[in-house]
């Protein structure tokens, strides 16, 4: 099979299982836990994970992926640099405002903020990812910004790249095991409610999707050859 | 800095780390959950964490990255295979004994088994290692493997063995923060008492060790070079 072509399966892959993972993070939070408003309520809160594996899981996922695809090699590295800070600012503002859902739904039910380990490495994920955020930008984006720093920040951006998905990965895995141990009473959780089924599967699916994007993240073949220079342009004003 | 002494710099953290874990999650169960025995009691589950963290964290963190130490390189690649399958193989057992651990607790107390998302992902990721580990011994160190069935297990081989570390840490995380939120009752969770606090911090080191192994594969300056042949021994009774 020609590289390409198995470069577009196993993304069309990642793209199902993204997919997927936002239909059953939203039907879970409607269907099983009554919805969305933005009240402070626990309907407030239904949107924190709705926004985290949005954003934190598929959005940042694809985002990581978007300089593999080989159709875009043959376009300007820049074009795809500003698409990859684009989407993952996207990304890090989904988060931040899933951050706001679950701060405010704790203010509202006086429930304090931050005690579990699942939110101590989600904080670390959010701040991690806004730092990563930030330094691409001087380092990739910005005008003045010299070779040699842009030489040493790569290895770094791409190793706190893959560490930022497993830490999103982490912080999802264990908040839909907490929410599921804290909020299923009716039916207890270790009896294996209809929800519990589905919620698991959500949990399955975005680890799935993680993988895949690691897969595809891994694999040297896929990536983008190094043809054109990645100096960006330098303005007269940096001098 | 030279790129060998970075190495044991990033090498000695990783170390670190992994017996600050070590040492963590044994007083953790030693000292607030009352130490171990092997009898089915709440006792017995106690091994459950401290095998897991052991076995599917420090020692697979290890043994993924014992081909990477500049010193190895110049020593028959071989030799080095057998020592990554021998701490592999161990790890995997410790696994095995931590699973043992658990299931005999349910039995014990009455509680299914393999109920929560954490247990589903921690299910996964031991039978993924399993797979692993026996396609590893198939594809590198039995006589009969062909060329070719190395050549397209080795990517394979690679990307299932971060997946793995991936799974991991997904699992140990949400097991620690599953295990508080169903056990500290006299001062619940969200009041971080002593225990959270420090449980916690185990969570956050175990998360930071594997990122550090991360760090150390992810670097393609430390990766042995292709010096000598990847080539096994082939037996005359394979022909």
């Amino acid at each position: 099979m020609r590289p390409s072509v198995f470069f577009y399966l196993t993304y069309a892959l990642c793209v199902c299982l993204g997919l997927l993972c936002l239909l059953f993070v939203t039907y879970w939070n409607s269907h099983w836990r009554g919805g969305f408003s933005w009240d402070g309520s626990a309907l407030q809160f239904n949107w924190h994970p709705v926004l985290m594996v949005s954003g934190l899981v598929v959005l940042y996922g694809n985002a990581a992926v978007v300089y593999r695809a080989p159709f875009t090699w043959k376009q300007k590295k820049n074009t795809w640099k500003l698409v990859h800070a684009g989407l993952m600012l996207l990304a890090l503002l989904l988060s931040i405002l899933g951050l706001c859902a679950v701060f405010d739904f704790h203010s509202g039910s006086h429930i304090p903020d931050l005690y579990s380990l699942h939110s101590w490495v989600g904080i670390c994920t959010v701040v991690m990812f806004t730092f990563q955020w930030v330094l691409g930008l001087a380092g990739f984006l910005f005008p003045c910004s010299t070779t040699w720093f842009r030489s040493t920040l790569k290895p770094v951006h791409v190793w706190m790249g893959k560490a930022i998905l497993v830490l999103s990965l982490t912080s999802c895995i264990s908040g839909i095991n907490e929410k599921l141990l804290l909020t299923l009473s009716g039916e207890p959780y270790n009896s294996l409610p209809e929800e519990a089924k589905f919620a698991n599967s959500l949990g399955i699916l975005t680890v799935a999707f993680g993988l895949v994007v690691f897969g595809i993240l891994s694999r040297n073949k896929w990536q983008r050859p190094d043809t054109d220079s990645e100096s960006v342009h330098v303005s007269p004003f940096c001098y």
